[in-house]
């Protein structure tokens, strides 16, 4: 374990960590900054794009200095921060922007809780990202940092890519509304772009879930059985990115801080719609796995019944048989019947009827 | 795929796409339109009426000019547009009336959560429908868009056909309550329809569920335990759409927009009324589906103690018996009981003995 | 199905249904007054009665004319009406009292939700009553109508009888507390009477879940299980009585209309705790009755196991034993122990050790 | 019954009844009197104590006259009423205090919901209290009536005895607090020790559910089942009675009464918050006791499981085995081993290999 | 049991015991002074430390006298008790500092609630600590109880080591942020650590959880269905410490005390989020170890059902042949069959047939 401070100037003072688990943070000063997540090898890599009405200028950062203050007038800089790895570089920058330790201290820390803090100087979000990566059907989750500034955003991600693309696309091209409108209207359409991600999310499981469902009807296995329970405790774990980012879109949509414009009150409004949107569904979707659980049960228990079923049916009939044949198979010498002509036939005529009724009975308790 | 902007005017930049799902919409421009829903051939239709006290227009439209604005005065303007498939004539309607592309893009969002939003020039409320069809005994759900403006009302509904023909004969009857009042009386008077739709629903479904549980006592079949959950799901997405509905209601009822009279209050108050009742047989309903599943797997482990009986009835009267034939099947020289001249009858009265004893200690248990 | 439109005034204009249920509602203009309810055959007949404190008089009304309005100075009127059949009668009294056409639905709509509303003229309450009949044992609802106005009260019954007999007892007697009070006392007396009712409900339930406990104690049968559902049922639908009748009084509570007398404060204070305790009661009640239900299953699952042990005992003894005589049964030329002398004794001596054996053993298990 | 009346001043009017059930009250005047609860044959008993900070004077009061409102200069007078049978008495003392009739009926029905009620001349708590009989390991409920005024405190004890003797015994003593406080704190100190009394109760219970589980691992039998639900019912009545409970000392708590001084705020809030540590604690053991539940259901399926083992086990063994000493019981004559020499070990050969064979599969499978 | 009194001023007068339980307590003065909590032989050891920018003291305490009040100017004193033994002394200290006697009850009652409560002199926190011991793995609960004055911090420990030894190290160190900071910051990192600690308890159980829901998967025993349900517990009491946490922190947030410097607020905030962090991840954990319990269920049930088979394979194939082979050990004298040549073969081959076809319909059926 390394330990460095990276705080020099007087009224700041935390250590830093490579990686570690909350075991090993009982103890330290707050603020101090760990990178907690799982230790991508991710290098990090620190970008910018300066856009305005006239035009846009991409660069990319290697060295941390004030440079990265210096914004030209009438223009946002819009700065993306890949890979958590480097952390003295990370904190190097948030301290260029006066961002205060505890944040930082969040940024780095990927299994934080989802959260809003403003002051007078910037707007600080952290937000889950759910990735669906199609070709593996896999699932999973990255922590996004969001600063807004007064002439700048700064997205941190923990992996060597986001889901902004699209967004500097249309900043690339010409006439976006992005380009005619301030860092407020970016924020905004980056929390769109992730709550969008959580809709796709949603609408893989539900397909999912509808596929468990026929294999449920048609074959239910313990495997089955498992793979309900997956799904119980994914939404469980969605559960828990989704009601803190209510409240996080909840806190911007008060619009109490003056970096967001009035005008914007619209579009959050919007997101805000979309995350309860997300909230209700997972609801429901909880509902259905739970009774997918339940039509397991039915469906075991079901079976259960047709095997003793079978087992009642087979027994009843032959072990009454068995019983006339070994009373026949006595060997006392005074057993009048056995000497009997049509002895015989009687018992096999006798056995016929009581197959015959039993049988009968049966089919009246709809059992075959 | 095929894009095409109906945006030329500056503040607004908006793409259309003809059909899509969340998948292909993440990464697009908010307020980008789609029409999600099940892609109906409907074609877009638009047609409008004109109402006073003293008379009644009706027409349709076949192209979207400023005509559409020109409202006479005194009058009342009705515009129905049937069919969302037309994106870009509707987003050119609604431009017209100046409505904002968000809210645009929620009239085309069949898959959006109810909503409400109100500005200086109109109200947006976004609602499901519940559509009942008596011949196919199919339960459907449409989107209905309706805007409130000064003096006019736009309603956009999915499919070719709504719920408001009674409306309409009211108002070309003469002295219709509605003739005589505002948009916000027809507003009100539309709402009152959808929500009345819903009762009717609930009536359906409670009959059903009425036989469902006579089903359930006369015979249960693991098809009787399919018909409950798809009762129980049809539950859980009617709650997805009467929750947010009360929400608008709600909004609604504060009665702080002017463009709603205050003399609505008690109307709306009224349909709140019924809203909430609808919410409330709703949660009843769902207890009483829950109830059913539970009758069900106590029936299938009624079923199950029959069976195990039956089977414990017939061992445990044969297997004894079947040990006594077999005793005296045993082929020992040295058995004296076999040629004793009374040992049979014995056998035969011991057997007699031991099954009469059975049945009385089954009779006293009440398992016969 | 015979419509008629009986308001002739200017500003109302609503259609008359003699019975009706939603689904035929639909379309209908608001306000349009069906009787909602069993159709029963009640004709609708109206009473009232003048008090003060000096006398009281009691006249019964045959044709709505103004005189209804025509209240004594310094009396109180109470009007009683029994039996909603005749809907154009009751719209005429309610119109001479100028009630809303919104509140006189509510009033004919005996499926409403209990329902508060209060303008400057009147304060209109509806709310369901729980009868108990004695002597068929059966629970049964009714709604009732309250219309509270400056010098009025105004009672609406489905049915032929009511429960205020004692109220107008009290008040024929002299001295008594209601004739020195107001209408606003005489409508606490009338709903804490309502209120009364649900408490010998309760207390009647209670004591048949008593018995139903100690039927399950004795001997659980699935006619047992169809009664705990029965109640279950009926807990539901009482709560969905009670749950709006607090919000009913609640409102009342809040003292804001002029026609309540603040003195009454204390005593609507005392009807609210009382209807908090009916639903404490019914919750705590709902609770038994699931508590029950489980019970019932713990007997269901305990019977199997008794029947399991049964039938596991004998098999378990005399599986074995059939293999030993059966053993000795077969055929061979060469089985030297069947020529022995003391063959038989010692496999009797072998039988009886092992059925000792398994006795001791399932005696040391508890099963037996 | 004997009704009477025992109010002879102007505003007031109620009946008093001996003893009654609710099926009896409906109907009656609110503010009717009659005491509800187990009828104790307990007399009622009336004593007082007048303490300041000089000296304490105790007595016992026979006749309710003006004497009672007799309060020494600097002194608080604490009366003590045991016993509610004697309706009138309690009535008329009340009336001396000017206690409205709707508290006096609070006062005398035991079944009522814990209350907190104010005016300008005193302020009125009814609470539950818990009792537990060491010698009878008994719990039982008894409703408290206090009523604190300007320089005086009532107290109702539906009993002979009440929880209050070590307050007496601290009074007497020299120095204590309450002796310098005002009657503020004394009705604190009696609130303190009924709650301290459900803390006992929770211990006792908490006590009882340890030895019940432990019941539960080595011996769970029906009986047991009906231990659980009868805790379980316990802990429902009790919730009913902590949760109204809070809602009184949250009412003290808001310190809006002149009666109540500012001091007093410390340890009101100290009482709140053992009120929600009772509340959380009878959560976490109904928590404990469902959880008992769910043990006593699987240790009740694993029996089962048990049983069903075992005979499977013995049926596999024997069942093949029978079949085999059966086929050579067969009678044919043509049956070419039955003469064989060596057919006879043979079959006792495999016979020991299918029993070593079975044994060998069922210690695989861990069922032996 | 000893008592004395320790309080000799006038307005305070407690009794301290040295030990017992609610049912002892009971009857006693409100602020009388009970060390509840396990009765650890800890000595009470009070030592103390006062330090500021400069630099740092370190000393400890034996007897209480107003020394203890004298701290030099510009300094912080953070005084720390351990061991709750010695009531007298603590007690002394407290009164030195002016504790209010209810505030000194809470710290020596380690079963309290968590609970803040503030007045002007000083802010009291009592709080929970979670301590894992790695060796026993095993964990335990304290209580520490925190006062913060306007120039001192004082900390109570249940035992003779408390968390904040890192804390003591980063002061001792130079430049420390703590030593610039005023004593709401040590109070904040006091916080802190103890909230850590919450995490590290989480972490534990959730590897515990994962390893639990292995076995489960692999061989579910009646000992893994303890081991959930002693889980069931511990989050049942974690839940009980979290919540009153949250309340506690959320009350510090309101930042009304004068004692707590505006700009903490952005590290309560962070606290606060942890707190809820916490409160989130243990309801998830609850929700695991409940469906933990639900596999659990299902695989005892599915073991049933693999049981159940294996009996129904059995006898469905051997009881029919057992009937076969039994009818022809009948000894009936005119049995032609008996006598046949290919009787013996044909009886085999129908044998072969029977337990082919029966072996092909399980395999079709998916039995075996």
């Amino acid at each position: 374990m390394d330990k460095f401070s990276i705080c020099k100037s007087g009224c700041k003072n935390f250590m830093v960590y490579k990686s570690g688990q909350w075991a090993e943070k009982v103890g330290l000063s707050p603020g101090s900054l760990i990178h907690f997540g799982e230790s991508k090898t991710t290098e990090t890599r620190i970008t910018y794009m300066d856009y305005g009405i006239e035009d846009v200028y991409e660069s990319s950062i290697e060295e941390i200095n004030n440079e990265i203050l210096n914004i030209p007038e009438n223009k946002i800089r819009w700065i993306n921060v890949y890979g958590l790895k480097d952390v003295r570089k990370i904190a190097h920058l948030c301290e260029k922007f006066q961002i205060h330790p505890l944040n930082i201290e969040d940024i780095l820390n990927a299994h934080e809780r989802p959260k809003y803090q403003e002051n007078e100087e910037y707007i600080f979000i952290s937000i889950d990202r759910q990735i669906y990566d199609e070709n593996n059907n896999h699932f999973s989750k990255e922590q996004v940092g969001l600063v807004l500034g007064k002439n700048y955003v700064i997205t941190f991600n923990e992996g060597d890519s986001d889901a902004f693309d699209p967004i500097r696309l249309r900043i690339k091209g010409n006439k976006s509304k992005t380009r005619k409108n301030g860092p407020d209207y970016l924020l905004y359409t980056l929390l769109d772009i992730i709550v969008d991600e959580y809709f796709v999310l949603l609408e893989k499981i539900e397909e999912k879930i509808e596929i468990l469902e026929d294999e449920l009807i048609v074959n239910p296995t313990p495997e089955t059985l498992q793979k309900i329970q997956t799904f119980k405790k994914k939404m469980l774990y969605l559960n828990r990115s989704t009601w803190p980012m209510r409240e996080v879109i909840g806190s911007l949509f008060k619009l109490e801080s003056n970096l967001i414009n009035e005008s914007m009150g619209i579009y959050i409004h919007d997101l805000h719609d979309h995350i309860i949107q997300i909230i209700d569904t997972t609801e429901v979707m909880r509902d259905l796995i739970s009774s997918l659980h339940d039509i397991y049960l039915s469906s075991v228990s079901n079976r259960l019944n047709t095997v003793m079923k079978l087992l009642t049916i087979i027994s009843t009939i032959f072990i009454p048989l068995s019983f006339i044949t070994s009373f026949y198979g006595m060997n006392f010498k005074h057993m009048p019947e056995l000497y009997y002509r049509w002895s015989y036939p009687t018992v096999i005529g006798f056995i016929i009827c009581v197959v015959t009724g039993m049988l009968l009975f049966f089919k009246k308790k709809k059992w075959i």
